[in-house]
């Protein structure tokens, strides 16, 4: 087995930062060997900081390791972030500036000018915005949680039928929001129409995303999103009512078609984190489902089903994502699987 | 106190029918005389057959009732139907044959053209639909429940700009699947994207009900209406995302003003059920919510939140009601306010 | 009107300082001048200060008082704490030595040997501890919110036929936890057996309420309990299966009419806030529930079901009260109201 | 590989049906090559009629089998049966006749004289019951699905210690009432204290479990047991509190031994399904809760936490199991697995 590219995870105690943690047990590739966090569990190992909220047991490997300051240097080849994005600003930018490849699945560098802001399946070749450095260090984040989803479920359809217009209704699982998070008496049978700064990132992440690079930057794709975000009481599991106008004509079997035959360069490569297929659809009338369906693909696929004529904007689905693994973690790893079968972290 | 009028109530034992119980104990106008429901409550009395699922206990006065069968005659002067939609259809028109004003609360006859569906703040000409009749019997109906939010929040909007376009993402609660309705194992900790012919009730009814009267039937109004319908674990209070396109340029505070101030026919002869204000107003960032506003106006308030522009449709907002008040129970009960208000229920 | 004792409010915005205000509203002997809480707070006016969390809108005449500190002088003739538990001590101690009657909620004075521990239903003799006194200052509190609930079942059964073991499992409701209290992510499709302390303060505190005045202290009843203690997903309502042995053979119907029959001294005085029947009992096979029965009495009384042999301790039942109205607010308020009426609080 | 055991499934589309079908694909010894269910699903293929609600998908190899009509003949070795209660009884008992072993989820055999009540890890001498048979069939059960993970709580503090006196007050999930199941309208945001049957159940089966087989009928242990059983919003995962008063003076410490050292006759003969530690037992003060601890051991090991003196009863703790696999499907498949491995289904 080649030798193993060794991880620093910014923010491991975190909701996301757990489920990073979880992933790369085991993973062929990437191995944990630092973790970093926040003042209050500095000084402690991991086991005795990390309060473990995911099924089961934390992997023991980790149990011993010390929880570290989030600063450079840390004793690893790249940097996992999921900082909250009021620390994810500076520290990755430090990181990136000492020589760190940065992969980060915080909001702050989303929309810089030369950080690509990706999601292998759709836009691999954003990471032209990275490709001429001369320095080492370089910061790649993935979107927001419910835009990937949104965004895997454009991707076949802006390819094939062209997109006009987008509109997005979530409603998005407590785990997105982190812990403590959503306090249990605000969302115990009951819906929260406001997830702060939500609505503007789907609509400003998704176009970036779907544009093209030209020169250093992006210029993001011209049509426009429109996005009213919901909390509702689900673990695990964002959902999202979407219109859509298209460019041209077409039928709803067209649509589900282009849907299921989506492949992109992960499941070219066979990238570990890749699932066979990124987009599955369910013909129930009443799926996807998040409970029932956000696992599917190991978290890894987004399902779609509901596939229909819309009378406004001509064409309406339903998408589902499991928010904390193909909406966070597993995007992050599945970037650093890139990046590394690419080329980008040869050392 | 002038004479009461005496009420049969058929499906008295049902989700619907408890409310319509309930929320007529008490009433200055009307009087519960008669309950009729399917069979196999027939010759018990209410207090036996009715297993009360509403906080509190049953009205004692009803008690003792006999459930009789939904068939006439009944000792009443008018009938509120609760029927499920299925037996709805033909026993509603017995009654109306037999002589009976029906107030109806089911879909079955809704789209007739000679039955008014009413919204007595929006639509209250739509009675010269029944104004010209010889025979005492007829059928008003509500709309479905999603439909009563939808269309009050619009009424004051093609009033004051016009409206061309209604994108409307529903999560709605389990209450209006009436009992035993939604199993538990499917909507515990979940979301379901599908409520059986919702949306093309709610494209259909809001059309209708905004429409005019030409000649022995309404011609609707032509915009187009787009519902995506979704069940989320609330109990009590649907909830819409709602993005309209609006016939001239509008401030979002215009809009917010022509809610604040819509009021109707109900609020000018202040009918018992009316609520002072039809449609409230939150500024809070994250409302309305079920579980805090479904109960304003006494259940008969909708509330309105989160007014601000949007990218595609021009305007977007958030609507909440309660659902077996505004949009079932009290619906049928301010009708036949109206009704009697106006002279249709002389006896 | 006689005049009215003006209530200065500590720990206003939290959960139970909002029900106290709520309740409060309109109340004919009790009126709110003064509010007080944490740093964050003050500077502001409560409508500023406070997020208001029960349904519909805080009392508007609230909303322009200032949010003062938690320390004498405060502008009223009595004080009603609501602080966390850490705060209390030493503020409510200072309050009193100031010469204010202090009615608390919090845990903190309620096991000193010179404070009642008063439910007045029980042991509203209790107040002997504080007659002889010859400064007006004084703390009065009210039990835990489960406690409220287990002792006042099993007064009525000490009274009849002696109490001789109690074993006590409650279900109880995130609103208990205060706000932002319980996080969603560990509450949601889930339950947690564990509530800091809770289970010592069941078992040393419904003891000292159902104890005797002997000297200048209480002599604790001398039964033992056993309490486990669990959070379950509910709003409001804390639920409790108890067993209990008693001084002597009964039958259960015996038990039933203990409970339906018991009354107290503010039923005797008429206290505002005093509900009918302290104890209410649903011979349903599935009540008391949560959802259905927490609001009865005005919130004020307890419903009692299940009523049953049982084959280790002799009997058993299900108790069931709102937890932050019979249980916390309503507590303090009725504790307000008794030593009003019995001339503690005569100015 | 040995010829597998062809398995025909009674109650196939069910909850528990369906649990079956999940754990046996890929099974080594068992294959289903059967499935029956009742009248309404009969004529079509398993894939049209189940609807699947477990996540994921079902396994395709059943798609195509067609559903049966629940009595022999069936072309299988064994029958492994989760019909209804009501249907169980005699079907069950027509299978046996006819020569089929029947290895049972339901309870109607299970206090017969001649039906061992099975949890390999405790009672697999209970087997001498149907050892002496002449003919091939016999009725095997095991029990209710909070039965078994009370008794297996049991086992070994009865070993260790004796048993004289247990109070268990459970805390339900919504699967254990199979599909429809409980109606959300109930059971949302609210605990229900009733489950039809379930206290008689654990009170009785218990004692037949950790009884003693003499002669040709099993002699219960002789302590007293007492249920209060309650259903709470989860949607798997029997949570029960416990009290135990024990037959000699123990630390908690020596409790947590017994525990955690308790292993069965499945892990010494290595069977396919059993967890290799029936009992884990975790140290968090918090713990165990449903959604955390459900799947240990695959769903297979009940967890055991919160360990302490009771005032009452002298020692308490909290228990979980997972009850549709352990408590339902995995107990019938650890039952045939045993009974296989023994020779009681030699063909």
């Amino acid at each position: 087995m080649a030798a193993q590219l060794r991880v620093g995870i910014l923010g491991a105690t975190g909701t996301v930062g757990q489920r990073l943690v979880a992933m790369l047990e085991g993973h062929p590739q990437l191995v944990v060997t630092a973790v970093a966090a926040s003042d209050r569990s500095q000084g402690k190992t991991f086991g005795e900081a990390c309060v473990w909220r995911l099924p089961g047991d934390m992997p023991s490997a980790l149990r011993a390791l010390p929880v570290l300051s989030p600063q450079p240097p840390l004793d690893c080849d790249i940097v996992l972030s999921s900082l909250p994005a009021d620390m994810a600003g500076p520290v990755e930018a430090q990181f990136a500036a000492a020589g760190y490849p940065v992969i980060s699945n915080s909001s702050s560098h989303r929309m810089d000018d030369d950080v690509p802001l990706l999601i292998p399946e759709i836009n691999a070749e954003h990471l032209k915005l990275i490709a001429g450095r001369r320095q080492k260090g370089f910061i790649v984040t993935n979107p927001n949680c419910s835009t990937i989803m949104i965004a895997l479920a454009l991707a076949p359809l802006q390819a094939r039928f062209g997109v006009e217009a987008v509109v997005v209704t979530t409603m998005q699982a407590i785990s997105g929001a982190g812990y403590p998070g959503v306090a249990s008496l605000d969302i115990t049978e009951n819906v929260i129409p406001y997830i702060a700064s939500e609505e503007e990132k789907i609509e400003r992440e998704t176009v970036k995303i779907l544009g093209r690079v030209e020169g250093a930057r992006v210029r993001p794709a011209e049509f426009p999103v429109s996005a009213q975000c919901h909390r509702v009481p689900v673990v695990d599991g964002h959902m999202a009512a979407i219109r859509v106008q298209l460019g041209r004509k077409a039928e709803p079997g067209e649509l589900r078609d282009a849907f299921t035959s989506f492949r992109g360069v992960p499941q070219e490569l066979g990238l570990h984190t890749a699932p066979p297929c990124p987009i599955l659809v369910r013909d129930e009338p009443d799926r996807p489902q998040p409970r029932l369906d956000r696992d599917a693909g190991g978290g890894m696929s987004i399902t779609v089903g509901r596939i229909a004529r819309d009378r406004v904007l001509g064409h309406r689905f339903v998408a589902l994502s499991h928010n904390t693994i193909r909406g966070a973690a597993g995007a992050a790893i599945l970037n650093a699987e890139l990046l590394l079968a690419q080329g980008y972290l040869n050392f």
